[in-house]
């Protein structure tokens, strides 16, 4: 902990004297450690895959970052207040979640962060995989609201927001297609899924697992899902900086999630609907019982999907997947 | 498992033989090892507590078993076909919620159960801790019924139609009390703590605790709960069979679970209905919003609480401390 701390603070001065260098001296005491403490630093951090640069009688010189979503780089950036003040990174992991999970099984607290360079086994809504290979955003949130197990799928909803809010940043909107995907063009930019462990009258904890395809390889996902995927980068014809969109991502769900505590979840469910890509379409409902059409006209309460069915009543549906209708023209 | 399976065929058959010997050659045949193994095996059985005679000529006569709920022990009187056929057993677990829990995550099958002689963290609702010395039953099934969250409070109701009649079996009438408790004489003899794993729209596993005071030592449970507490085997006047109750516990739920599954909700509830002790009484809810008065009505659909309030309309509570109002007289 404390040597996380210390690394968080020598970059945080090496980034604040930007171009120029700053000494040992200085660094040793903006980041409360011994002069004689600062090579060792130093030299984990370039373990790390930072450049620093070391001049007899200047300094030190921050010349690169690595391109990872390492604790220390996304803090610089963050401005939330709990959510990712405790960030734990790998380079790879099966899933976020699963190990999200176990982090809160373990007694983690609200708001701690859990995000990896790679998954081994990404994993979507329905036992789907989830492919994850380096570039993208693998990240899992750990939330403790106090709710029964009834109304988590509203945080579904709601992490849709933030994600499509983050996205939005960029100058790019995206659209949402119920329940938990993310889309640019039609085409899936992000992925949600929502994990709960709980008893029956209330949630102990949920798991909120976001995979942003940022700057992955488009060659890296599977040929019978690119059809269907895009990436940031691949939309905006250029790298993003993935640790600012990373903290943009947890402030718009930080910002979101006090809404719905403050009781506002009207208004998030309004955001919500503003940016859903069906909304009064005609739709196919598939779900485990069969195939439902009618038009989208909205979700209730606990974020279920409503169909006005073609002779005109409105059904709700917890699950399934939507895909709009095909026209015959 | 190869070791496990070898040690139940072993007891099987010195069962089997009763007051008789049964020779190393005849053990080693049902067994399905070496006749050389044998003596191991016998070394095994006899480190976890089992006295087993050893007499030239003559061959192997078990003369005790361990007062454990060991695996093999409950093999020889389970009756089901799914629940308990994987039993974890502990001499001493933080609590078997927690390890059924960590097993279920990490895939473990429908039906495993993990018990434990002893739990040093055991819990129950509201993060209320719960004694859990030897001489009790602790034990949790692991189940992945294919509903949504929502009716995962059903279960707390089943298991508890499953503990009483289980505990009926020993010619006892105990109550239930909602959600989850088992009473003789108003004093609890038996608590059921339902956990769950999840996503929005279906559960992935349900851990169903139980945690029965069977066998007991009463001045083991700690002087502030004696009062409220009470053993089966402080009620019979003598200890109970522990593996047996485990075994017509699991059977029982195995009955219920498939009742369930079957869609006679109906019927789990009415035994349920006959079963509880505050029919028709009036109680207080202990809730986070407040206290509620009024009479006990019925359960709804999900198993939640339907209160007749003083004006006469009827308000249903999914949680809360029932209590029976005390009557002035």
């Amino acid at each position: 902990m404390k040597r996380y701390s210390t690394e968080m603070a020598i970059i945080k001065a090496l980034k604040e004297c930007k171009d120029g260098y700053i000494s040992g001296e200085d660094l040793a005491r903006k980041s409360s450690v011994s002069r004689a403490a600062i090579w060792k630093q130093v030299k984990n951090l370039r373990d790390k895959g930072y450049s620093i640069e070391a001049v007899p009688r200047r300094g030190y010189r921050l010349i690169s970052s690595p391109d990872l979503l390492l604790p220390e780089e996304i803090a610089t950036v963050l401005k939330t207040e709990f959510i990712g003040r405790r960030i734990i990174h790998r380079n790879i992991t099966g899933s976020t979640n699963d190990l999200a999970k176990e982090l809160a099984n373990g007694g983690a607290e609200e708001g701690t962060v859990v995000v990896a360079e790679e998954q081994s086994h990404g994993k979507g809504r329905l036992n789907r995989s989830w492919v994850s290979p380096p570039g993208g955003i693998w990240l899992s949130v750990i939330l403790r609201p106090q709710v029964p197990p009834s109304e988590a799928s509203r945080f579904t909803l709601l992490a849709g927001v933030a994600a499509a809010k983050a996205i939005e940043t960029l100058g790019i909107k995206p659209e949402i297609k119920w329940p938990n995907d993310i889309l640019i063009g039609g085409k899936k930019v992000c992925g949600i899924l929502l994990e709960l462990s709980a008893q029956p009258d209330r949630v102990d904890c949920l798991i909120m697992g976001f995979g942003v395809n940022a700057n992955v390889d488009m060659n890296k996902i599977p040929q019978e899902s690119r059809e269907r995927a895009i990436t940031l980068a691949s939309f905006l014809g250029k790298e993003i900086d993935r640790r600012q969109l990373v903290a943009d991502l947890l402030l718009k769900l930080e910002n979101e999630y006090r809404r719905l505590i403050a009781g506002e979840w009207d208004s998030v469910i309004a955001d919500w609907l503003s940016r859903c890509n069906t909304l009064h379409e005609n739709i196919s409902l598939i779900t485990l019982q069969g195939v439902i059409e009618g038009e989208f006209v909205g979700v209730d309460e606990l974020g279920a999907i409503q169909i006005k069915l073609p002779r005109g009543d409105v059904k709700t549906f917890s699950a399934g997947d939507v895909t709009v209708k095909k026209r015959l023209t």
